[in-house]
């Protein structure tokens, strides 16, 4: 619970808030610089295909059929996910890809662990277009 | 990995999605009833506002200010949160409140984790509006 609270009152919280900024930056400047974040038991399914393994995740994102992209983060919410330091992390954004004018809104939820070095890596990561907000 | 194989070749795995039928079918006919799905350990972040406990998110649920709300899933993905059975769902939607016309639309994270009895609680809830989409 001191956890939890701990997070709230830093809301969004320091380590989330620094990972998000940190992967959506390397998304859109080098998307091969986020194999840092994954290891072979990560997962993430982009909309609706489930990929697993670091090396499988980078294939897929950096195989996107667009050459620019940009994330803007909307909201960023965390909370902890286990006891032993992970984090569950939700994000809801919008993006324009290449010369598109009109962004597309997405959400991603993140599952972030502890390395065992200091830092985190992506364990889970699920990613949405959404599409027909008001 | 093999737990995520078989979430994935039975996408959406098919314990999120009775989950989430049984959790916005409940909430949109009666609130009081999701008191079953938390616990004291349960964590709800709500449009950012961080809540904790079964007793104490009830009451934020209860208390929100319409008397008619109906949910629509639009996309439901799962994938394992551990290696003890838990549950991540990313869920995007729409929603109606009372006689609304237009539909909000909003993503929701949720970790589920076995309760020991064959079921699931919520362990993590985060909820947000989804603002401008396409």
């Amino acid at each position: 619970m001191s956890d939890f609270n701990a997070i709230a009152q830093s809301r969004p919280d320091r380590n989330a808030e620094q990972f998000t900024e940190f992967y959506y930056k390397t998304f859109d400047s080098d998307r091969t610089g986020l194999m840092a974040l994954y290891k072979d038991q990560s997962m993430l399914t982009f909309e609706a295909q489930p990929i697993q393994g670091a090396t499988a995740i980078i294939e897929k994102l950096t195989s996107l059929p667009f050459s620019k992209i940009q994330h803007e983060v909307a909201s960023l919410d965390a909370q902890p996910s286990n006891t032993e330091g992970g984090i569950l992390v939700l994000v809801s954004g919008r993006l324009l890809v290449d010369e598109e004018q009109r962004p597309m809104s997405y959400t991603q939820a993140f599952q972030l662990l502890p390395d065992g070095q200091g830092s985190y890596f992506v364990f889970n990561d699920v990613f949405r277009l959404v599409y027909g907000a008001s």
